[in-house]
């Protein structure tokens, strides 16, 4: 598909009563959540804004659910995926690990991939579908 | 992986407690979500017990709701997934219609083909996450 541009009404209206399939994925541990679509867009923002707060702020979250929600992912990661260092000759600052990187890469991945795999059934499932 | 029996208490434990991908579909029309992991077990329910009443009591769900996510999921697609047919020599009943089968079949094969596809890179997310 070309770059998106801002649509026509016309083709906007279209493309949201079009039946679309969304796939969602978590990773849990037992009742817990570790991984899921918030905390990944959550990742993908501070990895654009290089700070939480920001971050919050883009995806309209408050700075302390956001600090809460990175809090519970790098606690249930075996390694963090953020990292805040306080100082430093940039004014600490805060960025993604590897970890973090391949985290995003991995969920992202998955998505695109799980798509690309199941074309065709998609396509029958949805065709399925009254618009 | 063998067919189920009933795991001890321990191996639940364990399985309960190792980081598990879940995968959720939907097929959204707009706002609407025509299709989803809810409707998909009714039908599957309703396949079993050829009864709305039956499939609703072996969920744990109403008669009511059971009722309401059929009616909307027969009203959102192009021909409906179950019928319900009023006296007659077996004294009516409730059936899936080829829709319907075949709704569960693509639904249920693109969540397998899924995770069969992103085996490995599955593999190593779950590996990021800590018991």
């Amino acid at each position: 598909m070309p770059a998106a541009e801002s649509p026509s009404p016309k083709s906007r209206r279209t493309a949201a009563t079009r039946p679309e399939l969304r796939l969602r994925m978590r990773v849990t541990v037992g009742e817990a959540i570790a991984v899921g679509p918030g905390k990944v867009a959550l990742l993908e923002a501070v990895d654009e804004h290089r700070s939480i707060s920001a971050a919050a702020k883009a995806l309209g979250m408050s700075y302390r659910r956001a600090w809460l929600l990175i809090d519970e992912l790098n606690r249930s990661l075996k390694s963090p995926a953020v990292t805040t260092a306080a100082g430093g000759a940039n004014g600490g600052g805060t960025a993604l690990t590897e970890v973090g990187h391949r985290l995003i890469q991995l969920y992202r991945g998955i998505e695109a991939q799980a798509e690309q795999a199941c074309r065709a059934e998609i396509g029958e499932l949805l065709a399925l579908v009254a618009r």
